[in-house]
């Protein structure tokens, strides 16, 4: 129930405030995280350029970079973008897309880690495996470990790293490096559309934007995000109309909804 | 019934003529453009490679240029598609988003609306705005002004650059500088999906391509485009399905379902 | 049913193996591809920096090339991929869209097909035929000519280009120079949904990438896609919820759904 409340709370700032969400994302996503995040009721601007990303920094209450599609240029932009986050102090998110899978994925990731100092970092068991030793390799952009093997790793990442580490799952794991969360919601038909972990990592970003405290916001992002993906598996027929129920209700969730599907628990 | 008269009639000829309408669009909203346009009966064409963009533009009806996600490379070839659009005589629309948010922006507006002269400026009430007074700052690419306040600049505006010039809101205005026409259909909820706006543009170059009247093809396009958001935002559940809905009905509008619904002001 | 089985077959490998497909695509479909494959049950992965592309091949089980917004960079990373791919040993899946549009697009067509040398190439019947004759000018990036009239210049095509060629259309051919198999299953409406071609191009890639005898694999995939666009436009009610229903049927396709709606001739 507090928990509930705490998410609540959240979801109110944000719809509230709608804060601006800036993405540097990846091209296949670009369309679901800013539907995502016009859904919850945040203001998303993508935008990449040089010459503007700076001063698009600079009037964004969150700054989310995914990798996803990333290459010279656009890691240019992030690293920029980053820097200039972390010198406004708003918070950072960081989804390592597909680390682990090509040598030049992992060079991005550590460069942004090391130049961006990421407050939250979301992936999935093998990318955060990545992160933590180089050489493990991933099956693309898709989990190839359980979660749970994942956590103790998480945890290290974490402490070593000064920031919360996310993982996506059929149970996801929030920490901080000593406390760890856990969120049970969710559903397995959400493997099967694209980006879903990329918008989870955009909507971090509108929690973040509004809840200082980074592993509570974090958490509650993602207990949104799964509550509303399981929702949404209930009535739809296969991956297609999922994703399109997942924004209604992104759109639609409340207090009722969330205390009476909510299945997580704090510091396990 | 003289104006759903004069819609109709727009919309046979587009599904008639099924015109080329060459997108230089950006990246978040490709998809939902070329949707939108296949959906009314138009055909869609995105391509930005400096190579062939002339080339392109030369077996087109009609160019949008979308400044959205604009970078160095695609604001060259945006302003080499929209000189030859411009010396062969196809309508030019521009959809200046996001100006006012950054100075890149404002430059990069400043410079495709002086070398490559739109006939046809759509956005909503901040970016119009934005572009009489370069020192507005806008949130990011929503709106955060009244469509209404916008109208005696947006006159101005259409005066000055000898365009029409469309705003978006809860009522659409379009003017010649002369005379305004308001649109009252659309759906609040509208808001929730991205690139709608962005979507309305390429709508705009469909009516622009078999209407030469271009205050007329705007007005058309903008009616046409919020009816089918208001009918589609009654059977939707949210954001998600009110973007398919959408399209749904950009497929089957027709005389009697705009006869029904449309609620609009010429030359108020 | 011989030939449902042979389908059926494929599937339960796609299902069972969940083969990695590397896309280099375009920015309009990179969602609609990445979705479609992970709904039949393959792992999308799009990459396309210099920097990793032969890497991500090496890890891939086919490579799918697909045109539709190349420009310089990309071009580059795409016959990077290309020939490590064959040097590798997999299939490449080449769709040539919108080839004989512009002339920058048929020397791109070109230089893929001669250093990439694609096993399998799939077009709409205007993209085959400029292929073949490089001056035919085709509308855009849809069908002007019907499918059945190119099938002759495909055997040819099929023949110098020692390739399985794809014809998408009212009804589907696909021929390696000797035998045509021909599927007519599909939905006109599809024709109002952007990308499905691509779509059906990376599918392509999913089948290859189990199915070793590319000519069987190519039926199987475009016999798949076709059935599941026939019904979900059953159910829809425009192209948007068409799409949305296409993903919900790859994701559900089984073998009496195939046995039930196929309608396809072998070697015509």
């Amino acid at each position: 129930m507090e928990h509930s409340l705490s998410i609540v709370n959240d979801l109110n700032q944000i719809r509230k405030q709608s804060p601006l969400i800036h993405n540097i994302t990846n091209y296949v996503v670009m369309n679901n995280s800013a539907n995502a995040l016009l859904a919850i009721g945040a203001s998303p601007v993508m935008a990449h350029a040089i010459e503007e990303v700076e001063e698009m920094v600079n009037i964004a209450s969150a700054l989310v970079i995914n990798m996803g599609t990333v290459s010279k240029q656009w890691l240019e932009a992030m690293l920029l973008a980053g820097k200039k986050a972390k010198s406004k102090g708003i918070p950072v998110i960081f989804d390592p897309v597909g680390v682990g899978a090509t040598t030049y994925r992992n060079k991005v990731a550590s460069q942004i880690i090391k130049e961006c100092k990421p407050d939250i970092i979301r992936g999935n068991a093998s990318e955060i495996m990545a992160l933590y030793e180089a050489g493990n390799p991933t099956k693309g952009v898709d989990s190839t470990m359980d979660s749970t093997d994942a956590v103790m790793v998480a945890k290290k990442l974490a402490l070593k790293l000064k920031a919360i580490i996310a993982i996506s799952g059929e149970n996801d794991y929030i920490t901080d490096g000593k406390r760890v969360n856990r969120v049970e919601n969710g559903s397995a038909m959400m493997t099967k559309v694209t980006g879903m972990g990329c918008s989870e990592s955009a909507i971090i970003g509108a929690f973040a934007a509004v809840n200082s405290n980074a592993l509570d916001a974090t958490t509650n992002a993602m207990a949104t995000f799964a509550i509303c993906g399981e929702l949404a598996s209930y009535h739809a027929k296969g991956p297609g109309t999922l994703q399109l129920y997942l924004y209604d209700m992104l759109y639609t969730i409340d207090e009722d909804i969330i205390s009476n599907t909510i299945r997580m628990s704090y510091d396990i």
